[in-house]
């Protein structure tokens, strides 16, 4: 449950590059950009070889062909595996792993070196036209999974590309929108899961995002790039720049963006070379991105086996299976007994959608259909199955289809409706303005649920859904977003029950897109996007303010029963500990039970979450089977960002421990109080009587120095006194203070 | 119904100053602070008069005796008006100006030549301990009952102090804290009101605020005192310091802070000396800044009439008749009949609470009873009333009084509960973590309710309080916020009848806490506040998001009833219009109602809120009288910000007129189509495509620049390719495009 260091990661380091010193500062710089769309520039004199690259995080894009960036050309044939909406849906590493494995193998085999993923952006909108990309809202979740993603990839040799550094959380004005944030709103949300894929999957590459934050591009942000990317967080690998992303090479280049992608005649090898002649930038700077470059370079995968693309036709199915979601599932009318007649209903089942638009898009070695499959279970268990399409994708309302649609659903046992959003709706490069279906499908589904005996809702959509106007109507909403392309067999084993559904919801369904924090800031106006909401991201927002949803984050049935307890909590060190806690399969299937763990405090100077996802673990148990779950909870599952001080810190006072179901609902918690550490910052006569009070070295001598101990101070005079300045307090109050005492108190609270 | 210019200002300008040239600069540095806590410091040889400066915005704190900022030390007698949060809810300027006037009356008699006041800064947040001070939550209510109060305050010979310049909307850390808030949010939320004192009242001094903006000090900082104060608004009276807001007094006269206050010894005319002695400040600043303080020493009162205090009680109650606000009246409870009997409950009856705490806090000449009031007319019409106290102020729930209280109730035709906060709940210098009613009166009001035939609440609180748990099972709440000395007399008026109410909320009143937009963001941590909600304060949050409140802004009851008809807008110039509506008193009593005009749009680059208020007026009408109001729509009230030219632009488009009964309910609505401007921004290769092509100039053209014209591209794809800066598209794309052509276009986009 623990992740752990890695270390026999592939990457060669930099300090084994060939000697560069012998070689002209031209040729240098033109490792430093690609030499066409897919590919870096090779550097034979200094054995550096050109390596590929390709999109994309779920499945390759590799373009043999014509190269675009907007998948606008066809690509060679790879597996569709489902895309991150799902991965992170399965809340399984495991999973995320075996994506990452079948990737690398692929990769490998069509000679691409480096594979564009894993996308680990945080959901912060749901009309984030790529969200189908990334994983969750939550930054522990991505990070979890990402990691595993990526390790399990490079352990094949293609190097990851974790991507998009960083706070590029909308498709719209994507490469000029600056991302307003404050600091620790990146440490909390934004970066982690960035840094925890650096710090435990070591990543061959970085990618610089398109958009600026706080004014300054990602690619030319060396706060980003180099203070806390290489700095703080030790990575070695190559910063490579998002496809055409670089307006300043020269800038991105100090910055510490090392490659520069596609390759081009914009001028910017030259602008580099410009830079070394005047001095801007120094050789050995750029010695230390070609090193970096070089040390990539021996990741060219030099051979590979063949793949068996009918094995990973089967794993796609396989990871899919423990992706799709169970929402809802009133009198177990699911799974689908045999013997019954099932009307299944919505064009989805027979053009399934199953993955997003734009670099991600691959072309799938085939795809299974959602109609097919039914029909093959429906015959192994004497059921019999109808189709109707029900209506036209993004057409307008078809009279006749709605009207098969409700005779199919009348003389059935059960309809199922095959719902959700067209690949026309989502993509990269846009945002949706809604979280609605389409009116017309909205209409059929309310219409079948009258006519139908019972009725199923299989969704399909990149992004969350609304369900409201038509939720209460139907007995069960299977979510299954996107599920590649062994998605419909995937869904067909669900609704008969041959699989038992797992997924849990990695993203909040709120009931309104008005009630998401985001919505005051989505998607920003003249070059600006607030992150207005902070840190209160997701259900951090919904479970704090305690404003309703639809679903919450972390929501997911199953056809069998789980009960969790024995909350036991133990600590290790001084700011850490151990959550063990004890599952039983107390139904009658096998099935798969996520564990939740989260972290809840009010300690602290900043206003904390409700509650906070620190640990997870995905068990499966038999009927009747138990098993003791172990979750770790490092010094960083406690801890805030102290934009005072610049670093993290663990405030001392009582944290509760709370295995959930999901983020609003608490199955067992236990408290735990942490010594932590009152950060002491230097007192001045400009630092505010409530700090001086609060000062864990002074503090307690204030009073005596203000001459104030035993004086009759209200409450409320204290709150009006505790929020001014020593140097104001002393003026309007008019009291006799010596200079002297608050002078020695100053200098006693400088840290040592 | 529109604002005028007032020519008469009494304040004379720097230019009739006394020659400075003769005079050593430690003389005239000595004038840059107070002399004391309250005055100036002469300067004879200049003939420069020392002068005084008390609080307050609704009533004289004048200290004879010891001074303090906090209110410790008692003040002189003066009468105790409405404050602003009862001004706010007249939606009256005659009565901030019938204040202005009663207020530079008892200025003048008692010697103070500058009023701190008023105060006008926006209620972002109900918990802003200060509130009870301030008039709305919206500019443009604030700064036309600011600027009448100003005219009349001043037109008596003392100058007002507008105050607190800016974005101070929050107690907690009040010193230190940075409001973190983008200039269109600025422009459009937190200065106009400023701006338009400024402009139209042409006010003696403004204060400026003790926190920081976007880390900028209010006192130091030059864009806000200089550039917009004076370079955009013309301000040409002395910008005074917050008492005690000055750190850095150099930084500060260079920002264009005139006046630092109160005097002290805090070596800063030494700062001064030095800074002019190093060239840090040039002679002439400090000049400029002593020749408007020389002119603010003109205006020293040197004869007044004696003030008729107990006339200005009366003036004060009448005040107060027009600022409750009745929210709830079911059967119309109320006014209550003769002939009943009436049991009054709760301990405001008695000790009302009638004003805020903190440098506002006024040594009333005398204070109305609500209970004495009540009896004097019952005992007029045939009533009979019974008191019992029902709760002991801020102390637990007492089980004899709440017995005493639910008898009271049961042998009477009609209860009314007092209730409310405590002075000791609400004042300057700290904030409130909570809009709940304690909870002791919470039960109070519950239990008598449910014993009562019928039960009234009479809210006493100077922000808003919930309203939630108790609502529905009352039949009228009248809120009078804090209604000053004659609080008492106004609400027993209501009560009966004698005057029918015509107060409105200048605030919403949500259901929870929680749905405030100001919630995600308040009061901030760490030094900073964000100002996340951006533009969606208060209504324009509550009706664009369509969250529900328990009483929208602008709500308020009448015992008569009022249509509105025959709306009619006519344009005036290019971008302003005049709207004219028909308003007839329908009931049976006269009665003054408010025209409330609210512009919506949805044209230009920004986000607009659902709708603001743009004008408004109040009418007095005898039953079946009609009135014919005017209002004035400048092109301001069309106007946004535009950050990418710094200025006000009008977006061509549709801008619905609506008359509304409250921020929720449009009663009229017609629509203005305007020719307005289409910002012309220059193009380069790193302008995003979409906004080329948009640009008025030449955005026809570049389809056919691209080579794009005719091509099949479907709008999915069109909102990719919108989204690129054209240095990307073209290098993503692949498009062999002439140079040539889109140099031509950059060159045709430049402005003249």
């Amino acid at each position: 449950m623990t992740t752990h260091h890695d270390d026999d990661r592939p990457a060669a380091d930099a300090s084994q590059a060939a000697p560069l010193s012998g070689i002209p500062a031209e040729r240098k710089a033109s490792l430093l950009s690609g030499r066409n769309f897919w590919e870096t520039e090779a550097l034979e004199e200094a054995g550096i070889a050109a390596i590929a690259m390709a999109d994309g995080p779920y499945g390759l894009r590799h373009q043999s062909g014509h190269h675009d960036n907007l998948a606008l050309f066809e690509s060679d044939k790879a597996t569709c595996f489902p895309p991150g909406v799902a991965i992170g849906s399965s809340w399984d590493p495991a999973m995320a792993a075996r994506l990452g494995t079948a990737l690398g193998k692929e990769a490998a085999a069509q000679g691409v070196d480096v594979v564009l993923g894993p996308g680990v952006n945080i959901k912060r909108s749901p009309l984030c036209g790529r969200n189908f990309e990334y994983y969750s809202e939550d930054p522990h979740l991505s990070g979890v999974l990402g990691a595993a993603f990526t390790r399990a990839l490079q352990a094949e040799g293609p190097g990851a590309s974790v991507k998009h550094f960083a706070a590029n959380n909308q498709e719209t004005n994507r490469q000029t929108i600056s991302s307003d944030v404050d600091e620790r709103t990146l440490r909390e949300i934004y970066l982690p899961a960035f840094e925890h894929i650096v710090t435990e999957a070591r990543p061959a590459t970085v990618m610089a995002s398109y958009n600026k934050i706080n004014g300054v591009s990602a690619s030319e942000n060396r706060w980003l790039l180099t203070e806390v990317l290489r700095g703080e967080w030790g990575f070695e690998g190559v910063v490579v720049s998002d496809w055409s992303a670089v307006t300043d090479r020269v800038a991105a280049l100090k910055a510490g963006l090392d490659l520069e992608m596609p390759g081009g005649d914009m001028g910017h090898d030259e602008d580099v070379l410009t830079a070394l002649r005047s001095g801007e930038v120094s050789e050995s700077h750029v010695d230390a991105s070609v090193a970096r470059i070089a040390a990539l370079a021996r990741r060219k995968v030099t051979s590979a086996a063949a793949v068996d693309y009918e094995e990973h036709h089967r794993i796609a199915r396989q990871i899919a299976q423990e992706c799709a979601v169970l929402l809802r599932n009133e009198d177990q009318v699911l799974p689908i007994p045999g013997g019954v007649h099932v009307a299944v209903i919505g064009a989805f089942a027979e053009h399934p959608r199953y993955q997003g638009g734009g670099s991600a898009h691959v072309n799938a070695t085939r795809v299974d259909r959602p109609i097919d499959e039914i029909r093959t279970i429906a015959a192994e268990v004497g059921a019999t199955v109808g189709y109707t399409p029900g209506f036209v994708l993004d057409g307008p309302r078809d009279e006749r289809l709605v009207s098969d649609a409700i005779a199919a659903a009348r003389s059935a046992d059960i309809a199922v409706v095959f719902a959700g959003l067209s690949e026309q709706r989502e993509s990269e490069g846009f945002d949706r303005d809604t979280i609605d279906l389409p009116p017309a499908q909205v209409e059929l589904i309310r219409e079948v649920a009258a006519a139908a005996h019972r009725t199923v809702v299989v969704l399909a959509n990149g992004g969350i859904v609304s369900l409201e106007g038509w939720h209460d109507d139907v007995h069960a909403i299977l979510e299954g977003f996107l599920l590649g392309q062994g998605g419909g067999h995937a869904v067909a084993d669900i609704l008969f029950g041959r699989v038992n559904p797992s997924g849990h919801l990695a993203e909040s369904i709120p009931i309104r897109l008005q009630d998401h924090p985001s919505w005051l800031n989505f998607p920003g106006e003249q070059g600006h996007v607030r992150y207005g909401e902070g840190v209160l991201v997701g259900y951090r927002y919904f479970s704090t303010a305690g404003t309703p949803v639809r679903y919450p984050f972390g929501h997911g049935l199953s056809y069998t029963t789980f009960e969790t307890r024995a909350l036991r909590v133990t600590r290790k060190g001084a700011d850490s500990a151990t959550a063990e806690v004890v599952v039983t399969n107390t139904g009658t299937r096998a099935g798969k039970h996520v564990v939740q763990v989260y972290v809840a405090t009010e300690a602290g100077p900043v206003r904390r979450p409700l509650r906070e996802l620190r640990g997870f673990a995905k068990v499966r148990l038999d009927p009747g089977e138990t098993a003791t779950v172990e979750i770790d909870l490092p010094r960083r599952a406690f801890a805030y960002w102290d934009v005072r001080v610049g670093r993290w810190a663990v405030a001392p006072g009582d944290y509760r421990i709370e295995v959930c179901a999901d983020a609003n609902t608490v199955l067992r918690s236990s408290t735990l109080t942490l010594q932590g550490e009152r950060i002491a910052t230097e007192l001045t006569m400009d630092t505010p009587v409530g700090a001086w009070f609060e000062h864990p070295g002074v503090g307690s001598k204030v009073m005596d120095a203000l001459g104030l101990t035993g004086a009759p101070i209200t409450e409320e005079q204290m709150a009006m006194i505790a929020s001014m300045t020593m140097r104001q307090f002393i003026g309007i109050s008019g009291l006799d203070v010596s200079t002297d005492a608050l002078r020695s108190l100053m200098a006693a609270s400088r840290p040592a």
